[in-house]
């Protein structure tokens, strides 16, 4: 097998962070541990059980739970690739275990059709998640291997390819109704150099939208929607399905739009549909413009991440304004009470802009990837790692809080698997370089063109901007150190000499290296931000940002209800850091004013004349922070003067 | 009989005024003769024959459909009172006939319950309407006997009355779902002088909202929810009566607030539940008061008024802004795009004002009469007479439009009563003196105290404030002008000569009348308006008012998405009528601020200090003639700048 070219290794970083190690170790402790339990209390590891066993029926969960179980396994073994911890080994052996024997001779696995619907393997891509559910197995077995080096779930997730490669394109056409797959595929590809992996990878990305594809599901409506799935879910099955169904549906006919099958993706131009299926599609569509170098591929993807970037994405970082198909609508449709904005949505644009940013290095991926981690991705996850957000709205009246485990878990093993997995994301090798990308405390020690490299960084990000990077090198190694977007002066010494940067996004310095420090100061200043003129949402509304944080304000800092205060568009700001306050957070205090509320009596309506305005203060916390005290209102957008 | 002590009589003013003289004629011309064809179409007339010849089954339309009927007659009446149309004498003729025939010897009449349900009369008094229903039926005999003095229709009413204070209080005690009865006995005992047709309004009254029918009600859930009503509207019965079922239940128990009952109205403070039952109860109630004297219901009634009119009206007069319940719901809670503000409402609360007036001659109440008229009601019909709302938002993004005839047909009947009755509204008598309470162009013959009056008006309202009254009398009456409030200077002269008024809201004028003219010139001034604090949808936003007219914006006329303007506070303004447009409107048009579109190129977010707004105007249009043009956005609170 073949190294695989793929990013850092989860193996060559380790995180020592003020900020994100509370985060990363409640996550370790609590969160993965409460999702091992929850594969038990759920039945996910019962179906497994009872699959390997031959039985049918008494499927418990979501028709997708195995997920569950890959995406424990996949966070799982990153903490096993940091710390090989043998009581947590022993539990992922097991695990792999029942999986490997609940899958068929043939390759297949799905113990939701195995036990509910024998019959029915491969009939339904638009509402099952078999290639779902597969490509997860196929991530956790890629990530099991990259941590101990050991093929029990590779073999297995390689068993399920092979037959995904012998059903598909020959006896039976089709792409899954949820991507997935297709970025796993290009993993598998990556780790064990079969091509045919990638090869089936853009199988599923070529043959999505194409209008003969729409014909045949519009004519194959009935069957499609035949199914009977009563004994899922105490009988809620029926429904689920009819919900899931009914997505796909315009005015009776099949619309694909949902799962970004509406048209060809190399012709698609505005990202449609759910978001987290879009993201997960552009993830990997990108890994396959890397490995093939398709221009035509590659300019779709650039088309929709500008659509994406530029008309549909919170200043969060979060995407996917509407509830109801947990997607995108139209350009500038930013709703901020109703927004959806998905934490999974969150997760999967990191994963897509992870890859953007390792093809082309470029810094406006890495920026992106860094307002939605400490944004709209981190606000999803409780302080006490305990509850999540699905959905993260940037304005609440109050009645929209965290939840504990869901029946339909997408986001919490989701931001279980990125946690557990940050270092990746801190550095990229690319083209004979290293990029420092995330100013994350931590130490890599990789390897670029063969030259061994150790990286050492401290942090003060998100509060402050200092950051200390040492490195030590074989010899010469190109360092890219980002600078970020929000930074409004940077400065770069090498043991106390100062470096110019060229705007370029990155401070490179292309040298030897032995235990050198490079100190970055990226100033920081509280800022008023603006949302273009068409986003009616924020229309004469701004939001505060500081460093890579968005701010908010909520009801138990104020006086007054939210709605009441207004910024000026230059508006003093203080900050000041609490230890004392939500685990320690720097809060900004901002200039506002309020409505007076003298001479207005018993009036509901005055002349505007007779009205005033007087000098207020507000409080502001980070976006992330927020519903982890007193339930209150809370609003990222306020109301702006003279705007 | 006795002569009503109620208000002028619809028989004693006709109008001819340039504003209100081609809606009254519409209605006449349009509306009503739209709404006799519907009686026939509807099934509704086709109840009454089945009922007559005593058959079962086959009923149609809604179960309260006999209302229909009803309000064509009374509005019909109206119009005979003001011109004795012999066709339209003999087509309300041929209705009553079958009414009357309809009516059973006990005086019992509800074709529903009839032709459906004959064993269940009186068991659902939540639900069924037959106490709405009757309700409507004496308020027609009332206008058909006030226009003809015929009592024709007058014993049907009776009849009822007579069955109903029979069996309530003896054999059953309770009280209707929909308010509508008691406002009907009072007019009853009006014109009749029997004193237990008030009696019986009164007890209605007294008996809503006692616990011990909460428990009643609670205890008999079942039951009343038990009955099938499944062959009205071809199988939707079932669902119409579980949603009106629905309504009465919170957490499983009974919750009377939807229909007034959730406390003895003499205690209630706050106004409740479904917003036309609420004003058709209070109606009822002043007048009880106007009756009785009953102090302790006066205060009531005085409580729910501050709390509607200060903390639960739009600026448009409309009121009960949840859909769902078609109600209230919280103090200061008024959306603009999800407004309910249903037009039956802005109805009922002109009955209940009127009646206020009537009673105190306080010129507050006609001045909320005035805002509701112009505006939250007017709105309601189209400028064709054809198409209506039921519901008036304040904010519309372009998918909200007037329809036809529904099948729940309660706003369009209730429109033609009240056109077809205005001028009931322009006039009132009290204790020996005469008002002028609307400045509506008419002519008003009456007898105040024994002496016959004259009056001729003639009006320039809503777009222009000059008014001209002469008054000729065969003695002296004092005659009581109101000053518009939103007037900001008032002048009135008689004969030339000046009058001084004393800030009582009236000019009043306490002389003989020899056929003088007393000109009032109310000076108009475009105004921005600004709503309390505490009104969330409306901080930092104004409303522009002229005369008794609320204007909006409408895309029609706007070069950008209406969210983008901003007004200042202390805007130019400029105004100027255009007959062209709308049948003849002043539109105004106002000094407005948009955010520059330079520098955004690819953006979506960006600093505050570098974005900038520029020089704009807005043109606005009355309020009531929205959705008259082109299909758009609409809005009538516009962002402020400085507020």
């Amino acid at each position: 097998m073949t190294t695989p070219a793929y990013s850092v290794g989860v193996t060559e970083v380790e995180i020592d962070d003020e900020f994100w190690s509370g985060w990363v170790e409640t996550n370790r402790d609590v969160t993965i541990e409460y999702q091992y339990e929850r594969l038990e209390s759920s039945g996910a590891l019962e179906n497994f059980r009872r699959a390997a066993a031959g039985e049918t029926g008494g499927f418990s969960g979501m028709w997708f739970q195995d997920s569950d179980a890959y995406k424990w396994l996949e966070a799982a073994s990153y903490e096993l690739a940091k710390d090989d911890d043998p009581d947590l080994r022993e539990r992922v052996d097991e695990v792999i275990d029942l999986v490997a024997a609940a899958q068929e001779d043939s390759g297949y696995i799905d113990t939701y059709l195995q036990l509910v619907e024998p019959d029915g393997k491969w009939t339904n891509l638009h509402l099952l998640h078999e290639l779902y559910c597969g490509g997860h197995l196929i991530e956790a077995a890629v990530a099991h291997y990259e941590a101990t080096g050991e093929t029990s779930l590779l073999d297995v997730g390689r068993a399920f390819a092979d037959h995904v490669d012998d059903v598909f394109g020959d006896e039976l056409d089709g792409v899954p109704g949820h991507e997935e797959i297709e970025l796993a595929l290009v993993k598998l590809y990556r780790v064990t150099g079969e091509r045919r992996y990638l090869d089936l990878a853009q199988y599923f990305v070529d043959l999505r939208g194409h209008e003969d594809r729409l014909a045949w599901e519009t004519a194959h409506l009935d069957e499609i929607a035949g199914h009977a799935y009563s004994d899922v879910e105490q009988g809620r099955g029926d429904q689920i399905m009819d919900a899931g169904h009914n997505l796909f549906l315009e005015d009776g006919g099949y619309d694909g739009s949902y799962a970004q099958a509406h048209a060809p993706v190399r012709e698609q131009d505005a990202v449609e549909g759910h978001s987290v299926r879009a993201t997960y599609l552009y993830a990997a569509v990108t890994d396959i413009v890397a490995e093939t170098g398709d221009e035509e591929l590659w300019q779709a993807v650039q088309r929709l991440w500008e659509n994406m970037t530029t008309k549909r994405t919170y200043v969060t970082g979060g995407i996917g304004p509407e509830h109801d198909h947990e997607g995108f609508t139209e350009d500038y449709d930013l709703p901020n009470e109703t927004a959806y904005a998905e934490t999974c949505a969150a997760i999967g644009s990191i994963f897509w802009n992870q890859r953007l940013f390792e093809h082309t290095g470029e810094a406006k991926y890495a920026a992106l990837i860094e307002r939605t981690l400490y944004n709209g991705f981190l606000a999803g996850v409780g302080l006490d790692g305990e509850r999540f957000f699905y959905v993260n709205p940037l304005a609440s009246s109050g009645d929209h809080h965290r939840k504990g485990w869901f029946t339909c878990a997408c986001c919490p093993p989701n931001a279980a698997r990125l946690f557990a997995s940050l270092g990746q994301y801190c550095y990229a090798k690319r083209e004979g370089e290293l990029y420092v990308s995330q100013y994350v405390g931590s130490t890599l020690e990789t390897t670029v063109d063969e030259i061994d490299v150790t990286v050492e960084q401290t942090s003060s990000l998100p509060w402050e901007g200092r950051v200390e990077v040492t490195v030590d090198a074989d010899g010469a190694v190109p360092l890219n150190l980002r600078i970020p977007e929000w930074c409004v002066d940077a400065t770069v010494t090498v043991d106390g000499e100062a470096v110019s940067t060229d705007g370029s996004g990155y401070a490179r310095l292309d040298r030897e290296w032995n235990g050198e420090t490079i100190e970055l100061v990226f100033e920081q200043q509280t800022r008023l931000t603006a949302a273009h003129p068409a986003v009616e949402s924020d229309a004469g509304r701004v939001a505060v940002e500081r460093g890579p944080l968005v701010y908010c304000a909520e009801a138990v800092d104020t006086d007054r209800p939210l709605h009441q205060y207004a910024l000026p568009a230059d508006a003093d700001v203080e900050s000041e850091h609490r230890e004392d306050l939500l685990g320690g957070v720097t809060t900004v205090e901002t200039e506002a004013a309020v409505p007076s509320l003298e001479g207005w009596a018993d009036d509901l309506y005055r002349p505007v004349e007779e009205t005033d305005i007087e000098d207020a203060s507000l409080d502001l916390v980070p976006y992330f922070a927020w519903d982890n005290r007193e339930p209150g209102e809370m609003a990222v957008w306020l109301r702006a003067l003279d705007r």
